[in-house]
């Protein structure tokens, strides 16, 4: 969950409407904003798709540069890499800082999405964009979610990795969004200040499920904070207030809604089966020291995949590890891409339709 | 972390002032509050002292009902089992909500107060009722990091049993406990629905904490929830109102912050150091799902005792198996005691001075 905002300014399009929501409303028009590196091919068969985390965004070269580059895992001298800024997001996609029919933001109003919706969301962009084929998507934690949904809904992706993110969001990680989501509501809200400080403490609470013990108490252990007693607590209010600044707090619930809804198995006769049917090599990171998703819970992802690969992420640092890992992640997706694509292909050189 | 309040009224004892704290303020009087059960040999060598956790109570047959008893780990045939209710707690005892000496309650002007506060004034209260030897002192959680400054503090303590506690709050607890208090400060508490609102808010982050990713989701699932959309937020829900219902916020900072204090090594070299000189056998019990007290950082207490002895519970429900698994709990402290004291001794035999 990339503690940055964004860079430069995304590429913005605009979908004819009406977007049909997995709940049945319907969105009146959809606006996707995104980012790219590297040159579609003439076939339009090299695009990557990186999904980014709950409060992330689409300038996913700000929040993994080590992924990004020549010579790097996504390769914008091979690939057409593509990076959306979800459905129900903040940063420039339809959401609920966006205009409803009647002109004022949607606030409060915006329909429930899920992760499927955030998906067929971007699957209309590639479409505009002129892509056929995915060679790979890939994202870590919400974005994980979304891989997986990418590899499920898509016949055009050819594979996918999932990091840190579970087949179904379970009980444990419903109570953590939960508890954001209560306090998010105990704050009154009416004004910029409650808003900003609702966003703040659920934040607080989120960056403990993103870490992990180890984490926190070598680099903090019982410090003597700057601003509050402890350097623990000074950390924690630097990342409430820094998210607070950026974020929008009806985004922010949308979001964890969108997260409580993922469940690959829903209408799919359960999570086991409808892995099981899936064929497509999928690279499965799980993060041992991950407290959200415990990494005995992802790993059923790899195990009841047919074409499933699993590796295991050694970090301290908990879910945030495929955050704060890169040059490991980067070098599992290459050895990833290597083994199923061989070497990679030129965008020039690219597709065979 | 009890879910209980008070079965039966707790006696009360004031004991002359002023009470010095350790940060050096002092409180002009002490009340405490505590419950008992079998009988004060007629040397006052038999008590076993029970410290409780953040939201129990001196009613330790209500919380601990499995070790309390005859033919029980702690048995009122033998034992002169005592159990006051925290300094600083709302259960009878000194605290925000006792008056302050301009007769209104103390609220947020109570002075800020340690767990070695929380044992002297305890020990204040063996004095008064004539103890001279405490045979064991036990507890989980902030129970248990009394029950290892009790062995450290008082020279009659014999032995001590030390459940899902730490040598120290390090910065993981401590990010744990600034999230409540974080939630405590931002719902407005002018009013009684502000003030519980935001305990029940805080409990509901807390109770995560008390559990671990198994006990939720084997139990909950993604379940519906009959007045939420999930019942594990029904659950969450019902014990924030339950905790809303019967403490006191300024309790709960109170004793968070004392929490946070928790450290043994304090002017004492480092909790290492001061936990080699300790000779005394105690009864280290870790829980491997604990996820608020890593079972890890727990375990070293016992490896730097001499006499330390450790036990693991093995459990899914996380820091809440102290608690939950009653009956596992009872068995460890029984075949400790029956190591060190052998069999158990009458409370009319008991005592040589």
């Amino acid at each position: 969950m990339s503690g940055r905002a964004l860079h430069s300014t995304p590429s913005t399009v605009t979908l004819p409407g009406p977007f049909r929501l997995e709940s049945g409303v319907t969105l009146p028009s959809l606006t996707i904003a995104f980012h790219s590196w590297g040159r579609r091919s003439p076939s339009g068969d090299n695009a990557v798709v990186v999904c980014h985390a709950l409060t992330g965004t689409s300038d996913a070269a700000v929040w993994w540069p080590e992924l990004i580059g020549r010579g790097r895992a996504l390769d914008p001298a091979h690939d057409y890499i593509l990076c959306a800024n979800v459905l129900g997001g903040c940063y420039g996609s339809t959401g609920p800082a966006s205009p409803a029919p009647d002109g004022r933001p949607w606030g409060a109003r915006f329909p429930r999405v899920t992760v499927r919706d955030m998906v067929r969301a971007q699957q209309r962009l590639l479409d505009a964009l002129g892509v056929t084929r995915v060679r790979l998507a890939i994202g870590g934690s919400l974005g994980g979610m979304q891989a997986l949904e990418w590899a499920l809904l898509d016949s055009g992706v050819e594979r996918a990795v999932v990091i840190a993110a579970p087949a179904r969001h379970d009980a444990w990680a419903i109570a953590w969004s939960d508890a954001q989501r209560r306090v998010l509501a105990a704050v009154p809200h009416d004004d910029e200040f409650g808003h900003r400080t609702g966003v703040a403490a659920a934040r607080a609470i989120a960056m403990i499920s993103y870490r992990a013990p180890a984490s926190l108490s070598r680099r903090f252990g019982r410090d003597e904070g700057e601003h509050l007693e402890f350097s623990v607590q000074d950390w924690l209010a630097h990342h409430g207030r820094s998210l607070a600044e950026r974020f929008d707090r009806h985004t922010y619930l949308t979001l964890l809604a969108a997260m409580d809804s993922h469940d690959v198995g829903r209408g799919r006769g359960g999570a086991e089966r409808a892995l099981r049917t899936l064929d497509k090599p999928v690279l499965v990171v799980t993060v041992p020291s991950d407290v959200l998703y415990p990494a005995a819970e992802v790993e059923r992802i790899a195990e009841w995949l047919p074409a499933g690969e699993l590796a295991r992420l050694d970090s301290p640092h908990g879910h945030d590890a495929f955050l704060i890992e890169q040059r490991e992640v980067g070098a599992l997706v290459q050895a990833f891409r290597r083994r199923h694509e061989g070497a990679p292909r030129l965008a020039a050189a690219g597709g065979g339709a």
